[in-house]
């Protein structure tokens, strides 16, 4: 137990998320209870309106992480004999191909490099290649590396071959602008730990309602059963199966701050502020980025890990800890990363400090080449 | 919203937890942080600890809600040849049905009266019927009525007989004895919200080691594969995805008041006395139990209905409520009924004052004949 001030997070979920947002867990609520429930259905309403769906869309929340609703999103929305196209360029883009290859739903990936992005033309090809394509499952921001892919140019081409679009936009929703009535999606999947603010503990669909319509029997499970879900708190108000009560409060009250900042635009805004002052910071010091600049998202940045052989992450973990920040883990397998989030209920300022914490921590770990080993560039 | 004090929730879960436990949600938690990882091996030892099972069985925590561990434990543990015994009391039984079916596992239920529990001789019967059967699923309190299940005597048969035992004691664990190392158990499922009185948010499945050993690829579900989240947990200290972190600390904080207070033994004595309290004042008002006092878990109690026409659960349930107690509604099909749970961060003065309650509530709407109908009895 740290006894002092709590550390900040710079991970990319669960995240450092307001008080005010931690003491809406105070309370007790009963899950059959209107009051409960009322928050239930604003929550879903607002979480519609962040991404435009009103006139379309619903919104389906789900126990469990994002993973979770990530798989019952495949499950409920792609039918037993569909197919689905997969662009892959990162860990998130491979978990979606293992969900694919559980529920038994043929699959195809587009292996793509991890610091490089999947094209409109590439989608594009690899439909008109396989006529047994339905869907294409996009992961929006793929946090293994921090990459932005190019989600509504994807989203063109599936409206144009008339293909089923679902999104992990896990670590993109309510930071990166996505329009559900401007471009052709038929689902939006994401989590209450990310940049919403909330505490960790549920996800949400949110598909289409023509869609969505015609997937009753599609499930693999009872649990996950969206198209159960959703019919079920029409008719009552409620969940189907106990909600956690106090995440589901939090977050409400997340996305009251989330609307009093201005929303997608003023969120994303702090974020890409965030992520400048980050990568200015320890670019001063010798860092340099996995991915290019232009296909940055403002949300996680993936570093080179220092050449120096007095470099070690555990280590270096451990004091920038001590420092007061949480880092993370680099995800890929072929080069030494460390990442560091951007989001979270942080400013500019929390960027500035912990690039203190790097430079010191540095110091007494007795790293002098901050820059990556040639090998790592190479790679 | 409620501005005053907040409401007593008499339901089954959620349920009342102390302010102490929710205070537990005011940090943040990084998700990779050993500091984290740490809470949640103390938690999967205690949890394991309190049905006794340290030599013999493991624990596996997984998010969601108590029926995604229940439909989790039934994927992974019994194998796809596999063929379910369901003695069938209650709602919860017939969601195991639920569950079987969506799963595609074969199974055959014993109906069984709502007011009546299953025996040692009609699962030995059922068994002896089918050799085909390879496990029995029990729900060890049914939580739609209140009933206790002779899962002892049961579990003996299932022995004799060498079949799989997988129960839900999603009610009971933590207030009734339930002991794996003298009663041979593959699998116990419960939750946080319940009489450990955690927050909602995260169940978990303690199972026989030497069982879940031989369960991977059994899993229908990637977020549900226990074998995978047991195994990952083993190498890695962490969740595969990512946890309630501040669920999971709101747990660990209650189970340490749940130690202190002296374990299984004086829980369940609280809880005895909470529920006589109940029947008492509740019998005094001329209420009758919808359970014979012998079958009667101290955890809910289902009443019938005052017989008078007066009477209308939706108003006697926000007149109470206005009063400071959240009552539940029944759950049975055929009469007219309501619950009062008697677990949670309360004790026998509750009970006492919900009674108050009721009586005022009684005479405002004008009930006077308290007793259920004839017909209901009857039924």
């Amino acid at each position: 137990m740290i006894r002092g001030n709590d550390p900040i997070l710079l991970t990319p979920g669960p995240l450092t998320t307001s008080l005010e947002t931690k003491q809406a867990m105070l309370r007790d609520w009963g899950s059959w209870d209107a009051s409960f429930n009322a928050i239930t259905s604003s929550l879903c309403k607002d979480l519609v309106d962040v991404v435009n769906g009103a006139e379309t869309h619903v919104c389906v929340p789900l126990q469990g992480s994002g993973t979770f609703s990530v798989e019952a999103a495949l499950s409920n929305l792609v039918p037993r004999d569909g197919k689905v196209l997969v662009p892959q360029n990162g860990a998130y883009c491979q978990r979606i191909v293992k969900i694919l290859k559980v529920l038994g739903r043929a699959h195809v990936a587009i292996d793509i490099a991890e610091d490089k992005h999947p094209t409109a033309a590439m989608v594009e090809e690899a439909i008109a290649r396989d006529p047994a394509i339905t869907h294409v499952a996009q992961v929006h921001c793929e946090t293994g590396t921090g990459i932005l892919n190019p989600l509504h140019e994807i989203a063109t081409v599936c409206a144009r071959h008339g293909k089923g679009l679902i999104v992990d936009a896990m670590s993109s929703f309510g930071a990166i602008e996505i329009d559900v009535a401007k471009y052709s999606i038929d689902a939006v999947v994401a989590a209450s730990g990310k940049c919403i603010e909330g505490p960790p503990g549920m996800g949400w669909v949110i598909a289409r309602k023509s869609v969505l319509e015609k997937c009753q029997g599609n499930s693999h499970s009872l649990a996950m059963d969206l198209y159960d879900q959703w019919t079920y708190m029409q008719k009552t108000t409620q969940w189907r199966f106990t909600p956690p009560t106090h995440v589901v409060a939090a977050l409400r009250c997340a996305l009251d701050q989330f609307l009093a900042e201005g929303g997608v635009a003023a969120r994303g805004a702090r974020y890409r502020k965030n992520c400048d002052t980050l990568i200015e910071g320890m670019g001063a010091l010798g860092f340099r980025t996995f991915l290019p600049r232009q296909v940055q998202a403002p949300v996680i940045v993936t570093f080179h890990a220092p050449g120096d052989p007095a470099y070690s992450f555990k280590p270096f973990y451990e004091k920038v800890k001590s420092r007061g920040y949480i880092l993370y883990p680099g995800k890929l397998t072929q080069v030494e990363t460390f990442r560091v989030g951007c989001i979270g209920a942080i400013d500019a300022n929390e960027m500035r400090n912990v690039v203190s914490a790097v430079a010191e921590t540095l110091k007494e770990m007795g790293v002098k080449q901050v820059a990556p080993a040639r090998s790592a560039i190479a790679a």
